[in-house]
């Protein structure tokens, strides 16, 4: 028997156990999951969404980590959701981020989670949301959701975030790849990270090249910047949270990022509400109904079309 | 304006352009889709469907083209699908497949389309068993689906057959990769195609041990048989028309034939019906009550699950 009541007070006081437990909760599709979403709801809001994508090498965790300590030197609290679906079973990514991240440990205003896929994308897309909401209740003011921006899933996990940041490194023909992902479409702001590497100032020219930065743009529309980092050294983090907040201040200046969450809440109800409406066909198998519609398919009756609409028209009369 | 009465007619007639014609309006989902459908609904049922699936490589192609060649000379009319999600947007594999088939291309009694996935798994699973309807109508005796045996996809639609075909070759590592896409568990009849290579005999003993054919079973059990071919060669050819003459007579003894056509029906049918609720769920974006549940939850004043609940319902109740 789970009490949410106590936990999501608990969380509320940032005991780091209730925290995950909520998000274990959450994430398990449990049976206390809608208690603890409706006790969640009146405390989320407050947290500002971050999501880090790029391609795998191109030193997501660690520019991670560096933003950590960055808002944690401003007294933020911060929460870490690192999705990572590239390691469906083996839960080896899951430890390497832990590791990367053990410098914020044993710091109380840090939340780092790792989830991994359930070998289905949907449950990535479906489950993160619901852990960002935990880590909000939960009182951080900050939220970095990390992904691979590799799977149409996980662009659609940044494209959720209030801002999402791409990251690229040099020399890894990222330019290309991170096309092909459509990832260049979503950023807000874009990381050359490694830029003490050969090739950085080419990286950056070429993005610069692909978003057509140099072009006019209508006055007041947001400009993507490109900051160049070495995330190992902590150098150019502090600019990228100045982009950071740049970009949040651009958007409740404007109205985007109340326009944002709402788009993001819209789409995270429709995704809950085919969920449920695929299990309501789910419970008819073995029922009558889909039986004798079958049945009578098969004996060319009727097609699967006809036998479609007859099997929604009785479930959306309350059959 | 598609007449559609008139090219069920001569699709039933045999002409090959109409039978392509009626596919393509079944693939893409066209307006004449529904129609299209209830007219094939009473000509369906009297073909016997084959799948074929095994990693890229073992030959599928050759092997489909040799009982192609086979069923042919029995006087049976034969339909193929290939379908080939490895190429979602070459189409080169497309064209693949013609060639090898090109023997076939002047045969009235053939009749061969190639179908690639349209970038999301959903599409391929949908339109095959449509497509196989079509060549159903058609007069078709057999159809023969092949599919590259790598996702899960291509496991259903092969696991639809009321006959699937597990292909292997020898030296491929097969029996881990099949076992690890889990088409071991969907053959009932197992080929080891290139059985003129070394090794093909320790691929079928390792096949006999991993699908337990050595162990006792319960008596009127099927015991999927393992034939030995070389297809390019038409070696072994007839042993797999035999066995799968002999599962398709088991499965009519014992009534698993009409059994799995009704699961199948009943799977397409679910299929249809979801994609028809996320349409009706698609079409709110922009509506009044999913703005206002995103709005409210935004405000912290509702959540996910109790906003979806309200918009299933507000569905279900012919809203």
């Amino acid at each position: 028997m789970v009490d949410v009541p106590q936990l999501v007070e608990q969380a509320r006081q940032g005991r780091p156990r209730a925290v995950a437990r909520l998000i274990s909760l959450v994430e398990g599709a449990s049976p206390e999951l809608r208690e603890v979403m409706a006790a969640l709801a009146p405390l989320t809001g407050n947290a500002y969404v971050v999501g880090l994508t790029g391609s795998p090498g191109v030193g997501k965790s660690t520019t991670t980590s560096a933003l950590v300590t960055a808002y944690r030197k401003t007294g933020k609290r911060v929460g870490v959701l690192a999705v990572d679906p590239s390691s469906p079973f083996s839960g080896g990514a899951l430890l390497g981020d832990r590791v990367r991240m053990s410098e914020h440990a044993s710091d109380p205003g840090v939340y780092i989670r790792s989830m991994a896929t359930r070998g289905h994308l949907g449950g990535l897309a479906w489950a993160a949301p619901q852990a960002i909401r935990v880590l909000d209740a939960a009182g951080c003011d900050v939220v970095l959701v990390e992904t691979v921006g590799v799977g149409q899933s996980e662009v659609e996990i940044a494209s959720q975030a209030d801002t999402s940041v791409v990251l690229l490194a040099p020399g890894m023909g990222d330019g290309i790849q991170a096309a092909k992902a459509g990832i260049l479409e979503i950023g807000d702001v874009y990381v050359v990270n490694k830029a003490d590497r050969d090739g950085a100032d080419a990286t950056a020219r070429e993005l610069n090249h692909m978003l057509g930065l140099g072009e006019s743009r209508t006055p007041g529309d947001w400009r993507p910047p490109i900051v160049k980092t070495v995330a190992a050294r902590a150098e150019g983090i502090d600019e990228v949270v100045e982009a950071l907040e740049k970009h949040r201040a651009w958007m409740e200046e404007r109205g985007v990022l109340a326009q944002r969450r709402r788009s993001r809440a819209a789409h995270e109800v429709e995704t809950i509400a085919v969920t449920a409406l695929r299990e309501r066909i789910g419970d008819l198998r073995g029922d009558q109904r889909l039986d004798a519609l079958a049945e009578r398919i098969v004996a060319g009756e009727t097609d699967p079309y006809r036998a479609a609409d007859e099997l929604v028209d009785g479930l959306t009369n309350g059959g």
